[in-house]
């Protein structure tokens, strides 16, 4: 355990090597956090659940640092506002670095000792350690915001966008699954958020499943049909959110003229020819589920979407690894969660109003933190995220 | 048909007679609407959806009226901005009233006509009817809204608030159901809104339905014990909107010092004393979840209100006729849902995206227009409506 | 001083007559207030400056018409938010009127009453008339704001428009004037705002005034020339304003395809014939300082305004009764300026920021209120007064 | 010439040496800019306005660059969002410092060339210089405040506040001033802002300026006295302003309690006690304007302020080196004002609405950058400027 923390821990720095130190301190926009505040937060984290409750003779950091890198927990008292965290520019990187390592040296002082066993330590320091990959994906995808926002469209790294290559080049078909009653949810022993238990029975009637993800060129139809133009097809509230905001293809679409012909896409490698084969991504829930309509089909609940898993894993391609999935089901409650005692209840279980579920994992999502069972969750007009879609009827 | 029609048409009338002439624009927030425009739009919806398309020879109303008195319908035009229905003065009462006599005659001369047994007339003057007691309900909800906004706090009429008057005074007691699988939704011949269905199976665990809704006094327990102050209680998002606009009671409770101690509410009868045992109403979703996670229960899911129904209708006090009741679900379409198709198909498929189904009926919903399978919806932060909460474990 | 005040009342009384009730209420905006509103406030204005004060056993009205009827006085206690005035459907037009009648008696009582001579209860009675004739002109501007955000473009009367006809068809020519020293401001003893004053020296230069209004078509000349699309001619601000709000043309000119051919204007008497040689009205300031810029020449200050009239009143033309005419001229104090003490000095004395002086007055100003000395002020951004503009250079 | 400009542009460098990286990109809020943002905008500056028109064989800058560094030329094209300057993390601070370099490279080559007597370029170098002067202050103050919205409140640099000491400890008098024919504006044949001309006559009556500047233990007092809770002594605006932020005190006071009790400034040097004798300073026009009337004074006209320092220069202390004094002169064009041709016309006439005028300099203002004529200008809400007061009467 200690060991996978460990470089766990070191893989967030190695993230923010290729960058620039003005590149520090970017918040693109009031839903994304820079870089150094990822850093910081993570090692927050870990400083005020785990150390200081556990460590004796250890001293948490500074009230003010306690102040500036607390994210959203009521419970470990007032924060610095969200929108605002990019004026933090002090610490420095190299301040928040020391004290990286002076945490990480706790951290290995206190799961070295004889209290490591302890269930509530175990429990901390797995959290802390899937945590810290849940912040390496968001610092990636935040850095991708705050990037597509300059004139310079600056690269973050030669080979960022790697895996994120051209679909399977098969026919796309439909996965038929029966309906019955299922069990989904966590149920084993592994780690899991609270989120995704308990396991619980559902009943779901026959559906299918798309074995592929939709990719550009398909998307490309939509918008060519007028996608963008047809009220009918959007959530009254989400035909509003586009019209606001001008939204006439996926978020980091570039070209000129008719938004169906635009050839180039904004990465983390720059700005990069539209693959037409690759899934297409960085979609809204709305523009997942306006296509899906134009399309005839629709969103799978998150529970179909588990149950084919569990049904035919093999003909599902790519359910890990490419985009994110947004699903047709809000975020809630399983029935009888409880959110964990404490602080760490709040991580997840106050979110659970006005957002959707997304299944599956991203290229950006580390590796080893990716489950079936996994709940991801976004407001319905986010787009940022590595999102796709993946259609059902 | 024709009779139950031309009596609803009526009733809508009846409802304007006791205000001032003043009153008949009055729009206190964006989201209400007007007495006037009320009595307009239902009548656009008849002179459009079925009046126009229908009746030969009908000449439909004015283009600058449907750009007026179109309330949502992206298929049937352009509309004037929702915020500012307040300031159409014109067309008058005395030409919207005479509107109305003319598409009552329409109607009268089409219900009568041969055609008068053709589905889709049958079907739309139902609609239109159903139409026209929601915007009953709609108008004495905003028009206490906009009562409420003025320091002289007018008073409807005497006897507005008399049906709510304070709830049995039995012990409240829980009402266990078995878990199973069960069908939901509406199955039968009888009109519904096209969101009711398709009836369908739905698998629940045990659960247990409080029999009686929360009362004043419950509530006024919450507050008492700092229920607007912690925000473990609270959504995440509903924490931010009550710290935000002030909440720390239900919207209409009045009173000087600690809102636990507030002695008055405002109603359709102006300012009245606070009933401690009737139901406590006029609640957003947040403050409704907020309540029964203080309890340590939750509120049920829709599917189990419509099955504690089926199975214990008798025990189930004020199903209807006191409050909405808020649920736990999210509002979204039915397994295998399409909307109807044309532009009274934007009638309530388009909302399905960032609400909660509220179910029951409430003391200002039209005798007659209830029903056990009825999904009503609202935003979680909304507050104007006539809802309350039912506990369920 | 009776009957003239009494007249003055009974004027505005008149104005409301061609209405229908519900425009009563009209608020287009929130820098506008209903007709009802204004009856309302000017009858407070007595009743808590005159009478209240000065006529024993003289009860005040209900604290909550105070609180809905006070402007801006923060020495008379809280006010209803400016922008919500649309929602005081209460008290009715039958309750506003009695309660100018009743006021109307107490004036009656306290005018002819052996106090009646006392300098207080005259200056007071006095400033309470000139203020009602300003809520008469402001009530017809507000007016025809709110009659002009309405599809149905209702006309308050026929011949409302009538007096801003033609400029007299004379060649438009340049009025010297020479440059030295010259006393501005209010000097007699006839009644003037307090801003008026006092009368002190100024110094000018030689300058010339143009004797007449621009005109519509002069204006027309501007637009086709690209004034709305040129950066240069316009202050910073203002280009940020018309460029966010959209503006390319004057508010009330209406019609389809480039703004230098509309051909239509909204007036009072509803949608007109945009008659080419009258004066070019409800400008803003920025876009007179832009034309003015446009055509090499600039906007007078008001003491060039003044003295102009001073030398050559009857060559200036319209310099009374058809459009207030924007100055060059910031709203400030004049030298030696001090407001009247107690609540009536924050009639003018506060609003001396971020404003601008119009000078002359405007075919809605009720006849005998206007004065050469008068100093008009509103934002630079607003466009809903009777507002034109005059050159010099 | 060279020299000259060649050690202003160096002193910018060195103004950014004692930061840290991540602050180069700092913007505390959309009226600052960061500091490398200004580094790169007064190049882009030379470049755009001297080089490249001047210079043959002068190859511009990337025109993203252009984009990105151009802060208001709307003749120089179209221009990254103000507000979001801070995102601009690239081109690096080594790119900037080496487009600086070759930037001063080529002024060294254009003004040792045959061609550097013209008038134009000796203009626009001279122009050049005084802008990157005036960046230089404005870097400072921008700093300051973004260096305030940090919990860990950095000090820029040891030293930097320390030119504002205490007031000189003599008692404050007034200096009485004749009233008379005077000429104001700059008149010579030195560099100055097209602003600060032309020279021209303008009438003042006797008048009376204070020798001091108000320090903190002045302006104490009028807290203390309820300066900030009277709005008798503001304008309407101005109250507004502070209601709803919620001042109670000068920007960058700290403390706690009752505001009149603070003890404590942020300055550059960090957060430092507060010295009574020392000028106070980041008040808004509004609070001087208040603080005045609360003295029963009032602040001078720019033309008293400039008349006084003609006849008593040495009588008036602190007239530079302190504080931007507010004076009670809107930011207008002087009497026959014409901007320069081009895009340096917007340098300052675009900007002649709704500010008010600052005289004198600051001790942030880089030497020989100060005259008597100098007008500056910020709107009267600003209270990010070193900016303090002077009465007069």
């Amino acid at each position: 355990m200690l060991n996978l923390l460990l470089a766990v821990r070191q893989r967030s720095e190695s993230l923010v090597a290729p960058l620039e130190p003005e590149d520090l301190c970017l918040q693109g926009m009031a839903d994304a956090s820079p870089p150094k505040w990822h850093l910081a937060h993570t090692t927050w984290f870990f400083d005020t659940f785990l150390l200081q409750p556990y460590l004796k003779g250890y001293e948490g950091c500074d009230p003010r640092w306690s102040y500036q890198f607390n994210s959203y927990y009521e419970a470990a008292g007032a924060r610095h506002p969200r929108p605002s965290r990019g004026v933090l520019t002090r610490p420095t990187i190299r301040e928040v670095l020391a004290w990286r390592q002076q945490v990480d040296a706790a951290l290995t002082q206190l799961l070295t000792s004889p209290d490591a066993d302890q269930e509530d330590i175990q429990q901390l320091a797995e959290l802390g350690l899937h945590h810290e990959q849940q912040h390496q994906e968001l610092l990636l995808m935040d850095l991708l915001d705050g990037f597509s926002r300059q004139p310079l469209e600056p690269a973050y790294q030669t080979g960022a966008d790697h895996h994120l290559g051209p679909l399977e080049p098969t026919q796309a078909r439909w996965i038929s699954c029966d309906g019955g009653l299922y069990e989904i949810g966590h149920a084993g022993a592994g780690f899991h958020f609270d989120n995704e238990g308990p396991s619980h029975r559902i009943w779901l009637e026959d559906f299918a499943l798309m074995d592929h993800l939709v990719c550009n060129d398909d998307f490309r139809c939509f918008i060519a049909d007028g996608g963008y133009q047809r009220p009918e097809l959007w959530m009254s509230e989400g035909w509003a959110v586009q019209q606001q905001l001008g939204w006439q293809a996926p978020r980091y679409w570039r070209g000129n003229g008719p938004a169906d012909q635009w050839q180039e896409e904004f990465t983390l490698e720059g700005r990069r020819h539209l693959n037409r084969k690759a899934p297409v991504r960085h979609l809204s829930w709305f523009e997942a589920d306006a296509y899906a309509r134009w399309c005839g089909a629709r969103l799978p609940s998150e529970a179909e979407w588990e149950v084919a898993l569990q049904q035919h894993q093999p003909l599902i391609h790519d359910a890990h690894g490419k985009l994110w999935q947004w699903t047709a089901s809000p975020y809630r409650p399983y029935p009888g969660f409880l959110p964990a005692p404490g602080a760490v209840g709040e991580y997840n279980g106050k979110f659970m109003s006005s957002q959707f579920v997304l299944r599956g994992s991203s290229w950006l999502t580390p590796e080893g933190h990716e489950r079936d069972t996994y709940r991801n969750f976004f407001a319905p007009a986010n787009r940022w995220m590595a999102a796709g879609l993946r259609l059902a009827r």
